[in-house]
């Protein structure tokens, strides 16, 4: 069809209030041109990033977006939609087991995890290690040598990207000759607050703190900026996600893009439910560090001669 | 049906992996048990807050959501869910003349507006005017008297909202017999931080800047800070929206609860879908002024005896 054609069709289709029924299509191709995602919650600025990501992406290949939040993972499949309701399904921030992602497959169709991994599945993912080894070695050049790292822990134990992203500021630090110094607190608003009371508390306070998540840098930034210690002055501070709030707070932080992220599932999914074959279905995209005035080098070298 | 035989039933159909087709109920039934999201982007913490509301709500009622984001209006009609695919339509915070509301419920079912409002058209607002007025009222209050407003205005003018958020400012200021002092600049991240230099640039600046949102506040926040003026000991700064940065900058604001706006559009939504008149098509919520660190009495009044 030439561009002309297309555009008098266009033209016509646009006049007649031109109409598809996709139940009705769906049950001559078997397809109902509509792709589930399933996502913890779609506030927090992450998830809601992805998802825009992906939602612009799988509209340009002409499919829709149906959006399930689950609460808990135990909800998950409960709120899994329901056979041939859908084409395919993505997972966001989701930690399936293998079962799982079975079982939603044969529900669903084809699933694609976004910012978890699963051997065999597909996925698009950053690499958590390489951005906090990243982030710590951006801190030591600066001349820090007492860099202490937050990260958050619930009862049930620490997420596949927590664990991978202590690993890498773990393997940066020993790889300096360094002792890591990590505090651990419940995920939530108190985490960075809670965890800055108790690096204050220390005979020696780090120069330096590298938070798991911007947000969880946003409490240490508060707890700092009530404990009149100055940022970068006395502390630098550094995150994780390039929260759109870090640029108004000048915090230096890690990009991840998610909605990069979330473009590159969409495009992965239109070509596994229309059928062509993606180059690679274990997408790993690169992060970028993002240095603003929350980091600097430490006083004391500084002001000596 | 007894709790007990409930159980029975959702555990078998939970052994079975029991899956509804809703496209072939759907045929039967004409429904097809989904309503359609059309909203700006997900991206921004508002668009998502409300959103996430809508969509807990639609779940509980057993309802899937279907999200489409429409960077321009122009193209929301091409956006539009086509004829059969969603049981109603929640448009967000989009300004859609009668002749738009009543194609789109000629394509989609009932239409709900959501943050705007069309005279016979169900909507879920918050009452913009009356938000800025009694944050106009709190910082006069404070004895402030030099009080500026921050909003955003395209080539193409001012928003509904923007606009109601400058006229309940403009009251407050005119019942208190002072002249109202308002910058305008094209809406995005530049908005507060430009409106700020203009305003440091004044032969006598405010003593306290209220902003359209806390979007713009932000950015005002940053310019201020960058400027080396102390916020509130110079410049009281308030915002509006209650973003979930504010508390990390303890900015004082308006919260406007996206969040719950979506949850009872969702309920509202419900109702019109599944057959029950609801009590109230035109839902109007209260907003909460939520005093920070960035309000206090202007500096002169408080250090005069």
């Amino acid at each position: 069809m030439t561009p002309e054609v297309r555009d008098k069709v266009r033209a016509a289709a646009e006049e007649l209030s031109y109409a598809v029924s996709r139940n009705a299509s769906g049950l001559v191709t078997g397809r109902t041109c509509r792709v589930a995602v399933v996502v913890p919650s779609l506030r927090p600025w992450y998830f809601a990033s992805v998802v825009s990501g992906l939602g612009h992406a799988l509209h340009e290949a002409g499919l829709d977006m149906l959006v399930h939040q689950v609460g808990h993972l135990e909800d998950w499949i409960h709120t899994l939609p329901l056979r041939h309701n859908s084409d395919a399904l993505v997972a966001v921030a989701l930690e399936l087991t293998e079962e799982q992602c079975a079982h939603a497959a044969d529900m669903a169709g084809p699933v694609v995890l976004v910012g978890e991994r699963l051997p065999g599945r597909a996925s698009v993912h950053i690499d958590d290690h390489a951005g906090t080894a990243g982030a710590t070695r951006h801190l030591l050049n600066l001349g820090h040598a007492r860099i202490a790292y937050i990260g958050s822990r619930t009862d049930g134990g620490m997420s596949l990207s927590s664990t991978a992203r202590l690993n890498g500021y773990h393997e940066a630090m020993t790889e300096a000759g360094l002792e890591p110094w990590t505090v651990t607190k419940s995920p939530g608003p108190g985490c960075g607050e809670l965890a800055v009371g108790e690096l204050l508390s220390h005979q020696s306070p780090p120069t330096a703190v590298l938070a798991e998540s911007d947000n969880v840098a946003l409490g240490a930034h508060r707890a700092l900026r009530r404990s009149g210690v100055p940022v970068p002055g006395a502390i630098s501070l550094m995150g994780f996600d390039d929260h759109d709030v870090s640029s108004a707070l000048d915090l230096t932080t890690v990009d991840q893009a998610p909605q990069t992220l979330g473009r590159v599932t969409g495009h992965l999914v239109a070509d596994l439910v229309q059928g062509r074959r993606p180059s690679d279905t274990c997408v790993e995209l690169p992060v970028q560090i993002v240095p603003r005035q929350s980091t600097a080098a430490p006083r004391k070298r500084r002001t000596s001669p």
